[in-house]
């Protein structure tokens, strides 16, 4: 067995057996080992960042690493941004990147890069394999790294020369290294806190926006008064009818800093204190007023679910009854498309259990409030900043959830940048039906600039933040794609596609012209 | 004056007019700096890879650097690949990177993310504004550094408080660093090996393979009997009727060693000793002959050209007459559409002085050989291996030549990459005539697979290698930005559609079905 074979059986050995791939040359020997073990599903994408979102998505939904294939530094280079933001996300992925063969590299061949500079901004773990004979034991480190605490990303480098030489044979999983719960202090100071003067704020994200975390977080909010919310982008959002329901932290700035304004005491579940998402002139970069006194409850890296249950513990609280929302399917919307309408017919015609996948930008934001009476679903968000994750982050989640129907709610802009994903969709029969909110724009930029203190903007300005000229015919794009298309402008004819699609068991793409 | 303008008028000054854009939040300053000055040309890429792939290009036909305008970290991400490319063709590029206000930085927003670290692996020169008064100053460093020698990446990291805060005006232009001449002692090794015993190879790259720099290797090949040839890939050649042809050292490794092996001197203008584009087990890494001696002419970073004229004046060779290609257009193809007809058409229909842009890959190759006798025209190639970078390169090429038709020849596989450069050659009415070699597969793994010895691919294999699950509509994908297409499956109709394509004075692109 060479040493891409004891790779290939070290992963499927710990559980990994999903490998998003768009490999190359250097990889031949991977390609070749996973041709010999049909139980590990490879699922190709045309562009790395569709690899990397992939990933993201399915680490997400499937609580557990996929792997990835990359060529060389380019090649991961292509699939940095939606590692930045699967690392903000702490989804648990392994990235496998090819490498010239160990006595190559010094001769400096056209793709010789330094894979581990590129490697270290977005990863958490990064490793160059020395020889054969230890990629299986660092294979094992790589996923036990992966997989540790609340998750992280993890980057195993691969001389070629160390994929195709002899080595022993795969290695056992490692033990797992689990979050920590918080300590008692925590909980008692986040008690304290819930217990004195002044409106106090519950902010969480990761785990703890699963179904358990948000039940006991519903119990503490009854018994204490206090307010439950997520932070402004989050992994995964447990929500819908049946569930406590929770808001986000604004993103506009003067939204945010006007709604945490009441707050005397914020206690973070795996949040941050909570920033601005950009620096703007005048304004501040933290968002809770001054005089607010921050309290960790359970860091980023510890177990936000124990933390919560052991202050519901020590405040009594498990009994308590949590709010929880109730079905209110709207009607189907009519006249003008627009958020509203598309956030209507979702929330109408979202089967139970599904997933929406969120990079709806300007036009997306007002989607999530009024979905909140939907049928049970999860909903996903870009967790870096990084646009572009849309579409596959609709691919991972749909690998790893294959019984559920991925919505994907996403701006024209963002999808632009990896329009690729629409090809892995049909090539692997996804079952997402995508929205495009086609205003032309990167309408939120407008606003930025506004927010940055530049009005009127001229012509270079227009020239950069439109994209109208020529227009994106989405339905053509998506067809060249393989993926089945319609373009609709008043809500009725999107009340009509959107059933259409999620009829569909396969992938569908709207493109809603508002 | 705010930094942001400063910066602006700084490049200005130093005849930096063109820059390449994806704009963010953190960069909308510097956007209403440009909206200013109507005298820097701005031109959208929807992806970053776009961006950098097409100030490469312009860079290439310029030879003065484009500026590119990125978002953050991951903006710069996406552009990386292409930036690894135009650093291996040393292409001058000016890279303003956008980044948080320098007091947000540490409160580790979404986007925040180590952009030093990200831009140094593809830089040359990296530099961070540290406050708005010195943006200036950097700027015309980073111009300083961008031309220096042979041409190198400057990346000029902004943050948002340097851009919006007051400066005081632009920075005068730095003096040129210029490339030295070789020394005297390299002339005259290089002259004694053109002089001793056994066949010798002059092997160039970079500006020695302009008009000037072939004429005098033309000369110096006449007078001495050495034969000439340039790397394996080449920022930029000039070829065609009227010019001394070189051959490129071939891709396949058992080829590179079959046509180096007569050799017992290369004398390197510019280009490095030969190596294999990678590494395969039980062949070597160097393609020279092992008793080949291989002398340094000039280095990378040296003059090549005055290298030449040097080498050509000790050996007395100006007067010689170098063997200079005729035009010879062969007749029209007909019958089977193949790399070799497509190479008779391209041959036959190109006009004068048009700008080839190869990243054909397995079909492309044998297009290179059979269009020496095309009109005279200009070549150029991906430069460091990492594919994506056609389509994008023809966008620069053709804002740097508007007088000049390009036409882009283009592997299916590669396009997809970056084929969001199609809505940018429409936008701009750009006169680029892309041909997409659609064989439906990354046809060269299937050849690397046997390379590296591995024999009969598996399903997993084909599954990573063919992209024909679903097709690619490229007449739709080019229609979905707003690019006319057509799709021909035979010579007689790629014919007439390559005569319409370059009689169009905007993009055209032909889907060659072989």
């Amino acid at each position: 067995m060479n040493g891409a074979e004891s790779l290939v059986k070290t992963l499927l050995l710990s559980g990994v057996n999903v490998c998003f791939t768009n490999p190359g040359t250097s990889e031949m020997h991977f390609v070749a080992a996973l041709d010999r073990h049909v139980d590990m599903r490879c699922i190709l994408g045309l562009q790395e960042n569709v690899v990397t979102g992939a990933a993201d998505g399915y680490g997400r939904m499937a609580d557990k690493p996929a792997a990835t294939l990359l060529h060389t530094g380019p090649g991961l280079g292509n699939g940095l941004a939606n590692l930045h933001n699967a690392r903000k996300a702490r989804t648990p992925i392994i990235n496998v990147v090819g490498e010239h063969a160990t006595y190559h590299i010094k001769h400096d061949a056209p793709l010789t890069a330094d894979i581990e500079g590129i490697a270290k901004p977005v990863s958490d773990w990064v490793r160059t394999a020395s020889d054969a004979k230890s990629v299986a034991a660092i294979t094992a480190a790589a996923v036990q790294a992966a997989r540790a605490r609340t998750g992280s990303v993890a980057t195993l480098i691969l001389p070629a020369d160390t994929a195709w030489e002899e080595a022993d044979g795969p290695a056992k999983p490692l033990p797992a290294i689990r979050a920590q719960a918080p300590s008692d202090a925590a909980v008692e100071a986040s008690a304290a806190a819930l217990g004195s003067d002044g409106p106090a704020l519950i902010l969480m994200t990761g785990r703890a926006l699963r179904e358990d975390g948000l039940k006991m977080a519903g119990c503490i909010a009854t018994a204490t008064g206090a307010e439950v919310m997520a932070q402004m982008s989050n992994a995964r959002l447990e929500r819908g009818a049946g569930r406590f329901a929770v808001e986000k932290v604004p993103y506009p700035i003067d939204q945010a800093i006007e709604r945490l304004s009441p707050f005397r005491h914020i206690i973070l579940v795996g949040a941050k204190d909570p920033v601005a998402f950009f620096a703007y002139p005048d304004k501040p970069s933290r968002l809770a007023p001054e005089d607010c006194q921050v309290h960790t409850l359970s860091k980023p890296t510890e177990d936000g679910v124990k933390g919560l249950e052991m202050l519901c513990e020590y405040l009594g609280a498990e009994k308590a009854e949590p709010r929880l929302a109730v079905h209110e399917p709207p009607p189907l919307p009519t006249g003008v498309l627009g958020p509203e309408s598309i956030a209507a017919a979702v929330s109408a015609l979202m089967p139970e259990n599904a997933i929406v996948t969120d990079e709806g930008i300007t036009a997306g934001r007002r989607i999530f409030p009024l979905t909140v009476g939907a049928p049970p679903h999860s909903w996903l968000q870009v967790t870096g900043g990084s646009i572009g994750i849309g579409l596959p982050l609709a691919v991972g989640a749909a690998v790893a959830c294959p019984e559920r129907k991925v919505i994907s709610l996403q701006a024209d802009g963002s999808a632009m940048y990896t329009v690729q994903a629409l090809w892995t969709q049909a090539r692997e029969g996804l079952d997402v039906t995508t929205v495009i909110f086609s205003n032309r724009a990167y309408e939120c930029l407008f606003i930025e600039m506004e927010n940055v203190g530049v009005d009127n903007p001229g012509q270079s300005a227009h020239d950069m933040f439109e994209i109208d000229r020529p227009p994106l015919d989405w339905v053509a794009l998506a067809r060249g794609l393989g993926v089945q298309a319609e373009a609709v402008d008043d809500a009725e004819h999107f009340n009509a596609a959107l059933t259409c699609g999620l009829a569909e068991p396969g992938p569908y793409l709207i493109e809603a012209q508002i």
